[in-house]
């Protein structure tokens, strides 16, 4: 067992503090907590001592309301921790309070706004998270990915975020939209920040050592389900000849299935899901749920088993056949979103290219790398094989030095 | 939409009735339904209209605490159903109740008494829902397994008992103790019970043609992780040779991983998985769990995610390998339990033999088929390739006549 020792509070309460002189004009919050509670909790030393990080409301943290974006929702304290929030509990972090997520973790925003310009939204449905840690409230909080929501809120915002593989990291204590799908993740201020947390809430050994050889890398530059403004395509190519140059070899694009059969795939799959995850909320407050959550909740309900079953099948077979393409290459290199966060707070941004890596279940890192004209970053998704996490990392800790344009430019945002 | 009916209040007041009157002695219910609250449900028409089913107390009901078979557990009503509940309602079936659970459906057993003989463990963990169909309280119940918490007190209640494939069954809204293991099932009073819930709950077209040929069988006679009793050998055997006499092929067994392997496999894979589970739990109430709950909890911390990693990806291997040995066989017939359910009320019984399938998170079916001369179920377990659940349900009613003793000899104990 660890050594007690106390909790420091004033770094706890410094971390409340800057929430609460910044959170009214960011609205990352869904709530804090009670400072005087943090007094009554039991001290724990460890890897992650007197880390202060933020949970995405639709997790559970014991004590807190889980409100899961939704004024309908009573949000009774929950009486346990989720799993994940109990390891990084046990290695002595300390949860602050529940970030904003999209209703139900689907596409309604919540009030969340974008630190780097407050008129755009920060993305979603991991809104609040990505948001919080933009804005420097917390150094680290999780969120949750169906299609989406972890990476491109990630690259709005400008900051480090990470999907790991699908089943990796346990489940328990969060709602759970779709069973094939969801994948909690992290959003941190820092590569570093992202490696301390996955070496508690990773399966397998974090720290592999970094590798010796150049990477071998897909560069994917077409971007299904959406055409990629310029200042995107111009990342992921400056960052391929900056690896290119320091000896990286780029390797053949496996074979994707038609672009349109991994989207209606998805869709399939999440709307038939989904659906049946929301029935019971349905059931209970359907007057205070948002129109496109009802609706999106009969067309999956109208989605045939069959159809579903083939989808989920050829998941599994893209799952197989990437894998064997894959071959020996080290990662992917591609986009994060179309461009940077879009003006406006009614729409949390399209994801359609994040959706193909959360059908394979593959881990996913956004790399920010450069800021538009404007203020507005921009970065690099990076995606590895499923289990091989850790690598991906430990790419990530060599090459984004390599490829991180801001401070040279001297264009960082935050 | 389905059109609204009134609820049947009789059928269900005559549900309630039963359970008050049979269950002062057998004891499979943590809790039921507020007879009056029945009168607030809005009537729902549907292929289950009126069926009152059970719930295993680690699934969430709209309404009822949820307390995993644990006296500290506060039990605040739950907020929503789990997504399984909501189904079967939305199909018209009524919830009248919570089902004892082993503690946290591990080991340490509730109060519930098998039906057949009082002094007998009903098994577990899904100890309530087998012994609430057994003694009529109610036709249908739902429970959960990660090693052997369905297959096992079907067989020792003499019930039908379905586990469906892994990943079939949504599983929001349950405690989900094993990420890689846990599937929700259901017991049922005849097999026609199990098919009506399957075509609810499945992700698949369940109506599938009966079979038109003789089936290729897989027979397995040996038990990994304890020694069959001769009782639980004969009916195998009983049942193999009349499916031969019918025009059954026997095929060869395909070639198992020493059966040391999977019981290792299972056994890192749950106790690593159940202690990050529980984790939250022993934070908040140590001094309410057992002494075999925190010791596993302990003994799951202390493995090494290296090792961890090492059995999921055997898990991964053996679903693989498996799959292509068993070609064209139609299903395995092996058994379901060691024998029938043992004296004593403190052991929930072994369970080694139903972890392999777990491991592989094949369908698994048990099928009563006789009772002992002391009025003891012993039956069968058919377990098919993972997604050919319908099949499996197809098989089982083509072919349960053929291999039931019960009402030929005049054994049948209920």
């Amino acid at each position: 067992m660890l050594k007690p020792h106390p909790i420091s509070e004033s770094k706890v309460a410094a971390t409340l503090k800057r929430i609460a002189e910044r959170d009214t004009e960011i609205r990352a919050w869904a709530c804090v907590v009670n400072e005087d509670s943090l007094a009554e909790l039991p001290p724990i030393d460890g890897p992650l001592a007197d880390l202060p990080f933020g949970v995405k409301d639709m997790i559970d943290v014991a004590g807190l309301p889980t409100r899961y974006g939704s004024t309908g929702v009573p949000g009774h304290p929950a009486t346990f921790d989720a799993t994940c929030v109990a390891l990084l509990r046990a290695a002595g972090a300390v949860p602050v309070g529940k970030t904003v997520t999209a209703e139900f973790a689907y596409v309604s925003p919540g009030p969340t706004r974008n630190p780097h310009a407050l008129s755009h939204t920060p993305g979603g449905s991991s809104s609040g998270s990505a948001a919080a840690v933009a804005a420097g409230m917390v150094p680290v909080a999780l969120g949750t990915q169906t299609g989406g929501s972890m990476i491109r809120p990630a690259a709005y915002c400008g900051v480090p975020g990470f999907k790991p593989s699908f089943g990796a990291v346990a489940r328990n204590g969060m709602w759970i939209t779709c069973e094939s799908l969801d994948v909690i993740g992290w959003h941190g201020a820092t590569l570093q920040e992202i490696e301390k947390v996955a070496a508690v809430l990773l399966p397998y050994p974090t720290a592999v050592p970094a590798p010796t050889h150049a990477p071998v890398v897909v560069v994917i530059e077409q971007a299904p389900g959406g055409v990629p403004q310029a200042v995107a395509v111009d990342a992921v190519r400056r960052a391929r000849d900056r690896l290119q140059a320091w000896g990286a070899t780029i390797a053949p694009k496996p074979a994707l299935a038609e672009a349109s059969h991994w989207l209606d795939a998805h869709h399939v799959v999440m709307h038939y899901e989904f659906a049946r995850s929301l029935l019971p909320v349905v059931r209970e407050m359907e007057q205070s749920l948002s129109r496109e959550l009802l609706s999106a909740v009969d067309r999956g309900m109208a989605i045939a088993h069959q159809r579903y079953w083939e989808m989920r099948a050829l998941q599994t077979e893209q799952r197989q056949r990437w894998r064997e393409q894959f071959g020996e290459a080290d990662f992917v290199l591609t986009f994060s979103a179309y461009g940077p966060a879009p003006e406006g707070l009614q729409s949390t941004g399209a994801s359609g290219f994040n959706k193909a890596w959360s059908l394979l279940g593959w881990p996913c890192l956004h790399l920010p790398t450069c800021t538009t004209g404007r203020g507005l970053p921009v970065g690099v998704q990076i995606v590895g094989p499923w289990g091989a996490d850790s690598q991906l990392l430990a790419w990530a800790r060599l090459l984004h030095p390599l490829i991180d344009e801001r401070s040279a430019l001297g264009l960082t945002a935050s």
